[in-house]
């Protein structure tokens, strides 16, 4: 199996992206990293690690697309970009399952959905990152985090039917669905929420409890988390912000007495293994549901070790090979409606 | 002055309510805290306590609106509830400046809508808490954080020309007001931010800054965080979760060695001060800003020290006096409007 991985995407590439690479084949055999971006700076880059070279190829790529550019414009006007470079290589070799990117989450969502293909069904794929939880190794999924800021209610029952599909993939049994409100009571809600409430009690094929408030979103009584791409994006960047100022207002208070000190020295390695846990990039990055291949976007800030968690989480997607399960969910779905 | 107090709002009510309103009147002289709920059960509870009976009254109310009821057929419904009774007293009696409830989110938000009445102008109330920040003393606002699950960008633009007032009167100079989005680009955001961010750059009497993304709202860099009800309820309640989510997994690190036992009793005072800070409920309640006078919303678990610092939030919110600054502020937006 070949998983792509854009080495000239996000804040730090392409140095930690190589090593972050370099770390994941080293990690695990079965897959070779096709590294895609500006071919003599790759090789330059891997002259300083030791690594099976039958393991690691290149595919040229001279352009980049930044951040600041409008996704749509740069997918149709930068075809020699790694982004786009990767989703033809990813659509037309067999052999190629997934691709990994840390680059401008508009342009990998708009590159997936245009050159790559939506599964047979899905209107909208949705940005899927995994969360860990308060209950031990219990983790949560939550769709869509950011892919589609309007959505309608056949797109959240959709997000439904495809995040019971991944979280069945990742080994949840009958997965516990929820609505994500403003309160947990049945009639709390928007008007999307209002219209999407009964399709979800009444879709075939999930385990649909009801609404959440958010703060309940990392209690690990939920695994699957239902909302559209805005306030999706609110939840997890809000949870990411919180336990940020947490951490910083914490160090302040340590460092701000000699027995603060003393008591943080004791519990660095605490710390540390938290901080860990709770860095949702330490879980891989957010997959992308709905498109025909595993793509899997990191986080913009990714270092080598979320680089190295993202590529070993596109493999193992890989091989869920969910797209079919996906279709038949929806299927099911439509069969239902009509009868 | 007197501030009216819901003796029977929240999971901790009476007795909680009762022993954090004994306590905001030792902290602060020059105001009447009023009681209304059942007058028997209150008289008993308060003989536990030696306060100054010159500075308590009661005012008996037999009911009590649930958190289950409906909002608004409950206010119809039980004009005798705690929170019917104080909304008339409020409205009818020109000492009575301010009210205070733990107790059903929709009562109180409908209450003061329908009997209090709103501010000159403004079209929606909104809910409004103040959280805390990455940067020392400073504090955010947000809304709104509930009331409105549905909004228009007119109401959006009066959030943040509200907030504007707001966060003047709590001290802040020239408050700088942030829409809140899924990006910081001018160009992100659902289709509510695209029609309300040109009104908010065009606005007068507001410091418009741009977006700001949902990890950034406890940085410390913005004043006032507008956004529709249904994603700020998303936002604070995530913030909440996340940062109990953390604290719970501290707890269990700490005690599953005996180096961190060791540490975490040095950190004790680190933990205590920290978790304080960063439970918005010391914070004092939620604002619901733009009713005819100062209506605070407790978070329903508070206790006693929580229930102190909104009864004490209410007296100094009483004292701002801003409802004819709104109109003002809203005033000049129309004038604006039409030249």
């Amino acid at each position: 199996m070949k998983i792509l991985i854009d080495a000239f995407g996000g804040d730090n590439s392409p140095e930690e992206v190589i090593a972050g690479t370099i770390e994941a084949l080293k990690e695990e055999s079965d897959f070779v990293a096709v590294l895609v971006g500006k071919e003599e700076v790759i090789k330059n880059l891997l002259e300083g690690y030791e690594y099976d070279k039958s393991r690691v190829e290149i595919i040229n790529a001279p352009g980049v697309i930044t951040c600041e550019e409008e996704p749509t414009v740069a997918v149709r006007r930068k075809p020699e970009s790694s982004i786009c470079v990767a989703f033809k290589e990813l659509k037309e070799n067999d052999e190629a399952r997934a691709f990994v990117s840390a680059g401008s989450t508009g342009a990998v969502l708009v590159g997936a959905t245009l050159k790559l293909g939506r599964i047979k069904g899905v209107n909208r794929p949705a940005l899927c990152p995994i969360m860990p939880t308060a209950k031990g190794d219990k983790q949560v999924i939550l769709l869509d985090s950011g892919a589609n800021a309007d959505c309608k209610s056949i797109n959240l029952l959709q997000f439904a039917l495809m995040g019971t599909v991944y979280a069945e993939a990742l080994g949840v049994e009958n997965p516990k669905v929820a609505l994500l409100s403003n309160g947990t009571e049945d009639e709390k809600g928007n008007m999307l929420n209002h219209e999407v409430f009964p399709m979800l009690k009444a879709a075939k094929g999930i385990n649909f409890v009801g609404n959440i408030e958010a703060r309940d979103i990392l209690s690990g009584d939920i695994d699957v988390v239902v909302c559209d791409g805005f306030a999706g994006n609110v939840a997890v960047k809000a949870i990411e912000g919180a336990i940020k100022t947490f951490m910083t207002l914490m160090k302040q208070g340590i460092y701000s007495s000699f027995k603060g000190k003393l008591g943080g020295m004791l519990l660095k390695d605490t710390f540390k293994t938290l901080g860990k846990k709770m860095d949702y990039n330490n879980h891989g990055g957010a997959l992308f549901v709905g498109v025909n291949k595993a793509v899997i976007k990191a986080h913009g800030s990714s270092k080598r070790a979320a680089i190295k968690a993202a590529v070993l989480q596109a493999k193992k997607y890989a091989h869920f090979d969910i797209a079919d399960k996906i279709t038949a969910k929806l299927e099911l779905q439509e069969s239902g409606e009509e009868a």
